[in-house]
């Protein structure tokens, strides 16, 4: 993890220019608050500005946008791509795996992998497999029967992939995630829950990442569909016959019941959801821990369980946490209606 | 996964009497709204009939209940039980574990494995477990000591099941599930949490069946119990010392805190839950994202979080929904009776 | 399982007095309502005194505080202590792994193992890693490059530690979880998500225990922290540069967002959570389900989401319960107000 640049050359790697001292040797990344004379920060918001002024880091990446005065700076067009040019930079260095079939792995005969594809330690391959050129597959992945992955993927450690899913190009899975589950679907009959087959599978397609001991079930005839582009974090379930747009954001604890459709560019927060069958537009955005019981119009914003229009939510939170006040004034209108009642009663 | 039948033969398979031309080749299953000519689909409710006249299936499985024209269909007496035969005769063709240990496999010299069990890949089996016949470990299963599993069950990869734990027969455990995991109980002594040694574990009954990367805590002492038939889905979270009863379904990401104990029937909708120590009466059923914090009856339907009778839950909901508009009732009325009290002020 | 004690020999164990025959045979432990002639049981709390009366266990131990009448007792002064020694005696005998590497498992040549270690079937551990001594690693655990990993920890069965994690002495984690997967980070460029790069790590200090299935991702740069002595459930989600402080307790399901920073002594009970960015102050409880979007003060006890003080919450609680009630009572109100009115127009 021992990297050291001069502040010019970060300048070259970030896509920046250099305001100040560019020989200055910067060997680690950190906050504006805790960056020391050899870090490299950055201020990616108006709203960290005032740590400018105490901060000591080395150099800080400032955007284009800012006027911010710093002793050492690189002005960056773009700020959050060249924040992440500058986070690579500082990668730790790794060794990977190598190209080929580590020995402990077990690959059968009918599985066919493309070139420089890393197969790890104890990884298993089933029959009628294919793999893409150059996807890796970390230890412990265990890949059932005719699944086809594409090229540049990463399967971490102990991902299970099970028989006859899709994965396009650039798909990246974190540890102990599931693909291709069976979906949870039975009936009732001579007295007991009965398994419905679930002949179907899980298309995910390219550059699609999912998060680590995630669950996405296979359909029950048809496919459940992760649209290209796709990012899903950890701990989140889809259920069978799902469907994800493209340049969707799921994040951690979310679960959505089984035949969702869910248009492009939806985000869903963290631990939210949504009840089976019904269809998510375009755009639309889920707030953390909300979950929809109907339709979802394109571009609308939603919150609460069942979610609604997110402003009449809050509006509603707003007037909840006022109830207690709400039903005192009301008991002492009452009373004052009671008062006014018995006056009109006697002046009668 | 390429299967062919005509219809006729499809009739037998799945129990029904065609109504059209039997000699139709069928190659796949569909929905109604997608099927195309040598697809099989049905009609499973009423609310689908609309679908009947725009279908273009090859053949549609028809309940005996619903009196509905189609150019070639199925008569089916039980529609749910045919559905499912039409969907198993459409499985992908595998060619799964043979029996016997993989030679990657370490089991215990001390384990002891029925007829015809199929232990894969990078499978442990440790000291003194037995399993019956016919049942199979796919890769990377781990099994604790002690352990005892039934006849014809299937673990599917990577599910870890800890020492001491017994699963009766016909048990399914999808992948990444982990059985008999330390409770968590601690005790607070000498300035730290210290743990509460679990010195239980966990029966699983026959023909129970429990999702991918879902949690059944071991005992503290005694057993945590998961009775006949029930299913459990993906990511539910069940702790020590829960008594499930059989035949109950609990979806996905739901949790039951410790010591709960559930009735035979009971449903759990998605990401549910129960706080520790209560009780669940037969045949209860606990609304998505709702959570008791009392005893349940037996029958009732419960909904939100503490949990109510769903009627009132709803109710509430909808006059939560209303909470503005009344609190903008209250200010007129209030500014109304001041003036009726200014004016009553005024007449004395 | 079989232990077999006398009740004067477990009074020594779990360090206590004994009151009756110290002869009487004990051979495991149960609840007092279930406990037969030869199980020990416990009164831990005066709430369960009345099982006292009607117990049928071989041996009660009983705290000096409660003044209670038992045929056969132990007497401890520290009830919970001893029931975790008594535990502890019951505990299953099992073989456990023996200190070295099992021939199946692949250690890179450059990692380092102290004395004692167990590395059990199917492990993987990759260049640069060290293990402290005594440390166990159970089957299926996958480690990556350069980890530190202290002494006597116990890894169980397909746990994984992505590269560079660090982890204290007596570390305990269960099966399936992950530590040091990438945070879930994004910036939108040129029409698509764009991965930030995580280059922090996780430290996880002295004592910590995390459950099954659960989640802590790596920092987006420095490190997420779990403070000595804290305790995780299962299913559990730690996103990027979360800092949890010292012996915290953190329920199954619990969802804490990116960057919260928790102070020591805190409890998140089950599936509660945290909003991004917030700070949770010292001895800080949130309740079951709940989720502050705020900064928590140190010692508050919130409910609800977004959380509130717990006791507003269960006030608010109750009046949401009301509503319908209230709202009947405006309408009839308002009625009154109408007539009132209409009267004082007459009169006028």
């Amino acid at each position: 993890m021992s990297h050291t640049y001069t502040v010019a050359r970060l300048a070259e790697i970030v896509g920046g220019e250099v305001r100040g001292d560019g020989s200055i040797a910067i060997t680690n990344v950190a906050d504006l608050r805790e960056a020391s004379a050899t870090d490299a920060s950055w201020l990616s918001s108006p709203q960290f500005r005032k740590h400018m002024d105490t901060t000591t880091a080395g150099v800080v990446l400032i955007p284009t946008s800012m006027d911010v005065a710093a002793p050492c700076a690189i002005v960056c067009e773009n700020i959050q791509r060249s924040i992440a040019k500058l986070l690579a930079a500082f990668s730790p260095q790794l060794i990977g795996l190598k190209p080929g079939v580590h020995p402990s792995a077990v690959v059968d005969a009918t599985a066919s992998l493309g070139e420089g594809v890393c197969v790890g330690p104890h990884v298993t391959i089933d029959a009628g497999t294919t793999v893409g050129d150059r996807t890796e597959l970390q230890a412990g992945v265990c890949v059932g029967e005719n699944v086809a992955i594409g090229a540049d993927c990463c399967l971490q450690q102990n991902v299970v992939i099970r028989h006859g899913c899709r994965l396009g190009d650039r798909v990246t899975i974190l540890p102990n995630s599931v693909i291709g589950g069976d979906g949870f679907g039975f009936f009732y009959d001579e007295g007991a829950h009965q398994r419905i087959p679930h002949v179907g599978g899980v298309i995910i397609e390219d550059d699609v990442e999912i998060g680590a001991c995630s669950c996405i079930d296979r359909a029950k005839f048809g496919h459940t569909v992760i649209g290209a582009g796709t990012k899903i974090d950890n701990l989140v379930q889809l259920a069978h016959n799902v469907r994800v747009g493209r340049s969707c954001v799921i994040v951690a604890q979310t679960g959505i019941a089984g035949s969702v459709r869910i248009g492009d560019g939806c985000v869903f927060a963290g631990r939210s959801g949504a009840s089976d069958n019904i269809t998510i537009g375009d755009g639309a955005q889920i707030a953390a821990t909300s979950v929809p019981w109907a339709d979802v119009p394109a571009g609308a914003k939603m919150a609460g369980t069942p979610a609604q229009d997110s402003t009449q939510e809050h509006r509603m939170q707003i007037h909840m946490r006022r109830l207690p006040a709400l039903a005192a004034k009301l008991k002492k209108l009452i009373a004052r209606v009671d008062k006014v009642e018995a006056s009109a009663d006697n002046q009668q």
